[in-house]
């Protein structure tokens, strides 16, 4: 009972600096996406991807999570962006106070787009709102059709599935489409995009979703200000 | 400061269960392991792929982890032996009361091998003790390199590394070697074993390793016998 009650109170807590989080990237018309998978279902490497294509007039910068290491951010600060490394020693997902301390001496207010890469795990960062406008759930071909049942949760409360490592499915007993009927299953019209970050298959339909949200954000803020 | 006390506490509490699981495997020389990896490493293949090779007079039973589903205890009771699926419902781990419930209706003593595979994850699981002889992680060639430097408790606490997918070695971007190295710079001396569920490869090595455990655990409780 004592345990639950405590655990109660860290979500509570996380919830309050996520919403002061989330008002304030909305004052400054700032799209924020929370992307969560299994460790090894590509995050970082479509991020590079992303990166690689994204508009040099788009101000974006990244937050990457990780127990240990900076090697993500190492990765993606090639590219110019702001990139930063949150590592959370043996934490098993980011939370808001993490974001918040991070973005400290960061312009958030000059941003259009923070993306949030998420410690690698399928089930602790889906109860840690981080004041995101959407949670993006990656899935690769080489983890089962079977996932998004198995760990309902992430694929519920996200708004995007994307399907990683597309070109590997000629060598992986992976049937795509009943992994989307699964996550359709525990998410009913869920939005799904195939992508691979090696041939670059469905990196342009998922830069597209980017930039329609992107443009979003920025509408919302120009209605507020009227 | 309380909230690290009461985690403490858990880790106790299951630290004295374990320890009771782990005299009661000894008393009967039963050996158990702990199979841990992220979601979609291959643990299910394996099993099959081992229970598919087992020697018929071993008596071996699992217990199977998920969040949700019974689909991996489906896939295992085929082969015969008895399994059992524990669904943990939003926890990222097993721990050792879930295990002594699970046993409850097993006649443990008759058993040679209690094959645990636990929640897809790498984080949570590493810190639970499950009463097991060693835990053993899986990796796949799918997964990145840095892998066991990004998550070094469970590389560390393991003490074999099984390389899973082998096979996708010519499709994906994986340099093997240079994740063995990075599993030895958190583990020296760790114990690696390539195997593919698919091709088969390396599987009679990884059952070679499984019966010397064997003969092991029974040798142990002749010593203690006599």
């Amino acid at each position: 009972m004592k345990r639950i009650a405590i655990e109660e109170k860290v979500l509570n807590e996380n919830q309050l600096l996520a919403e002061q989080l989330r008002k304030r990237y909305r004052q400054h018309g700032i799209l924020c996406l929370n992307l969560i998978s299994a460790p090894g279902s590509g995050k970082t490497a479509l991020l590079e991807q992303t990166l690689e294509r994204m508009d040099r007039g788009t101000r974006v910068a990244v937050l990457t999570g990780d127990l240990q290491t900076e090697n993500d951010a190492k990765r993606l600060a090639k590219f110019g962006f702001p990139v930063k490394q949150i590592t959370t020693g043996g934490t098993c997902h980011l939370d808001a106070k993490m974001i918040g301390k991070h973005l400290e001496d960061w312009k958030v207010e000059d941003l259009d787009l923070l993306i949030v890469e998420n410690v690698g795990n399928l089930v602790c960062p889906s109860s840690y709102d981080l004041g995101e406008d959407a949670k993006i759930v990656l899935l690769s071909t080489t983890e089962g059709e079977d996932k998004p049942l198995k760990y309902p949760s992430v694929f519920f409360k996200s708004e995007l599935l994307l399907l990683t490592k597309i070109d590997l499915l000629p060598y992986v007993p992976f049937e795509a489409e009943l992994a989307r009927e699964n996550a359709r299953r525990v998410h009913p019209g869920m939005e799904i995009i195939d992508v691979s970050s090696i041939t670059g298959e469905g990196l342009d339909h998922w830069m597209n979703w980017l930039s329609r949200r992107l443009g979003k954000a920025r509408a919302k803020l120009e209605s507020v200000g009227t």
